[in-house]
């Protein structure tokens, strides 16, 4: 088990009157991830509306603030104990065994347009064994072609941009390892969170964006940019991509300032919490498996 | 009320020894669109597996067939009684009063871009009263700039490329008419089915792709391409846009041929059945309504 | 007549051991802009090679400069004395009498996709009076839509995404006015220069784009920016686009910086030289003239 | 030397009162490939106008005609005695060393964005020794993914979407070919032309589209579809990318047929007039060599 301690610090300055938000800032709730504490400060005095979606966890936080700086501070500490499993054991699914709820993300969407991707997917993946070997293959394919570029995208980089341009953030490598997943079948989505352990020489702690695949009728987590252990990524949110799963959707005119994040790993081995590292086996830190 | 009779036929020629499919041909349940009866015969001996979406009352059934001939034969007929609201009461709901369900429906999409349309958006339809009318300006604007021309579009065709390129089908104008709404911040989704009522100089029936647009806590049908009464329209699926909503989505390789679509108005003034017919109000035939 | 004095410096540190350059910041010469005097200087012991082309006078300079420092400086006076034109008396002209010379500016290029923007420009623009009037309602359209925002866009923003995003720098104005033009049959070309008589409040003096239109067997000046009075124009390189005439292409990896760009004019009654000024005349300082 | 003859027959049904054409069905004629015999005919009596591009020999030919049936049949017979070198002395050109009129051809165009190639294209091919190697690996690397399909493509498919897709026919690999060339600062354009000696099972004889690169000073053929020998490949247009080179762009509303085309090789062995073959060496029609 891991125990994560980490921090959000946000701060817009609000020029129209009010302003709606959409947050998803707070720990994901799963069977895997438990919240040990957590606390929410916001600077002006509004009752945000909180929503926990029942499938995956995530937590959606709306407010409406009204024209002045807004400060919101989160803090919490998740304990994330992983559905380990051996890689071997794992195959993709048929279309007729999934799950009604991963069908959605077979499907292409905003930034990753797997519907086109169907050839190309094909070619290079289409002759490998089904199950983990290949869709490790396209996460190595992924790491290894799009170069990670701090600064090189934007709000509209899409899996296609992001293959002809072979630069991006990770959001940009998620999208385009998403893509090929879904051109080849394999239901995969979109995770933001925040990660430990990544090279300090990346940059200061930043939101992060990795992939999560269905295998054997439950999400793995792979991380095609990585710059951290999987075991050190704390969940937040879940989508199709980035349109699902931004840590804030702005609905008016702000000034935004970059946000402050912190984490840190707490390790006592009285209590079984270990240092997040890599380890041979998939990670899933996602409740929905198929019933039996 | 109106009681629409309707057959659909599909074939295919299936070259894989199986093939997956998703159809989505069976009429939604919802609470104003019932069915009287319905029938379906595959041609291959086969159980499908259905599955109905609590929200919508969309249909979604998975099959696999092996490599023969498959024919579909749906038929049903329904029974569809909207909810009739008058346009003059019908307002947008500021995001922090919207239901949880229609979140989804304010970001964007594969095919509604609607991120990059806000600045369109706000030129054109900023300065209107928030409201029926601005939402009605919208579809208004779609429908006199893009011309309906059979075959001008293809499937990955979306409403970027139908902005620029002012023409389309059902499902272009559905789609930029989707994404203008969005970038408003008005959640609005995309509607398959079946029209009754189109001119026959447009062709023989086939399946039609119309808009929901939620105003004062209820999905309204808004058709931008005005091919039929809105009480024509029986509907099937529902999704984001046309990614979520085809009527068969299709997991190998198949010859395909078009489908073969039949619908009737059955008249009876005793029972109350009319004919569909336009008129001044708005209809609604989702289920959804925020709960009091 | 106008003289106007103008400098350019430009600064790069080159990282390859050599790399290639090809500028593009002499002063063209036609026969209505002359050079007056002129001196360059390169910080690096290099013979550029100059080359004039015959049809417009733009002059083109490579040079391949070793890893270090580069540093560039360019300073001109030259005098302009345009063709001067009443709007009234020119119109289009048909295909069939063209110049061949012209015959390029009415196809699309790079940035400049004329061939999706058919019907647009033909709703827009087809119903008036071919001529002048049609061309400035092109130029009015742009100026109108399309925000200037300096650093909306990028480098491979083209006039589809101009058209979409209606924000852009005049750059990106230019691509869609010359794409909405020659959708209609009318050749237009791209000039960049650099601007006398922009408002300081838009930031430091820079390189400048804008449009020239055939009417009349002439190509005429038009600004869809509007930053200047268009005798303000100092005229440096033509061509399709952007991709033309960018006033340097680098082939290697550069480290670059800000250019730093003065202009001034140079006023004398005696010597008829006048500051420039907004006139309702139509412009040209392009050769290129229909023979008799 | 080779002796081809072959025919060109053109219908149309012009809707609007008149119509504009530029027509480019003429052989061009050049240093290699010179005109034995010709001949015209236009069903309406129109007198065109003939232009021939002094640098590739293109001929452009201009009409209007009138609201009426348009047939244009045009046959030639042309002597084709390519420049012929052997693969290992060709290398590629500093870009001090490029002659004026081949800078153009490094510059990204409509369907050949260079600009955002760059990356992949020096990931699959920056390693490889400069010259005829690389860009035979080019070829190969278009020819080997890009599936020649017919009708996979339309008028707006660019080198961008080829690269996604993996589909398109001569056209589009051509375009794919063009902007990797370019992304690698070697000159590279676009032929039009009818080939000689393609597979009958491809179906009837048509235009094709193939590529020229410019190694040692001189434009060599380079066809990514190899749907017949280099040899056999009558030089019809030569532009950016297939915006200049198209056999016919029209200026109005007209009704489209499809083009009948014929071709036969003449041989006799008394006059030196072989069947086009496979060979080693490269091949070279057009006639810009630098001067020494």
């Amino acid at each position: 088990m891991v125990r994560l301690k980490f921090s959000i610090e946000l701060l817009y300055d609000i020029v129209d009157p009010t302003c709606d938000f959409i947050f998803n800032i707070h720990a994901a709730q799963t069977r895997y991830q438990t919240i040990a504490a957590e606390q929410l400060v916001i600077s002006q005095p509004i009752h945000p509306l909180l929503h926990i979606e029942v499938e995956d966890g995530t937590r959606h936080m709306r407010l409406q603030a009204r024209q002045a700086p807004l400060k919101l501070h989160y803090d919490a500490t998740v304990d994330i104990k992983h559905h380990v499993e051996s890689p071997q054991r794992l195959t993709e699914m048929p279309i007729s065994a999934l799950p009604q709820q991963a069908l959605r993300y077979i499907y292409p969407s905003r930034y990753c347009q797997s519907d086109r991707l169907r050839k190309l997917a094909m070619r290079e993946f289409g002759h490998l064994t089904p199950g983990y070997e290949r869709v490790r293959a396209v996460q190595q394919w992924v790491h290894q072609r799009v170069e990670f570029v701090s600064g090189s995208s934007n709000d509209s980089t899409s899996a296609l941009d992001t293959l002809i341009a072979q630069t991006g953030v990770c959001r940009d490598l998620s999208h385009l390892m998403i893509g090929l997943c879904r051109a080849l079948n394999i239901p995969a989505r979109f995770v933001s969170g925040i990660d430990y352990g990544a090279d300090p020489a990346m940059g200061p702690t930043d939101f992060h964006a990795y992939v999560e695949v269905m295998l054997s009728g439950r999400w793995y987590l792979f991380d095609p940019s990585e710059v951290s252990p999987p075991m050190g990524l704390v969940r937040i949110g879940t989508g199709r991509d980035a349109a699902d799963a931004a840590f804030a959707t702005i609905f008016g005119a702000v000034k935004t300032y970059a946000p402050l994040i912190t984490i840190e790993a707490l390790v006592d081995t009285h209590q079984g919490w270990t240092l997040p590292r890599h380890c041979a086996d998939l990670l899933s830190s996602a409740d929905h498996v198929i019933p039996n």
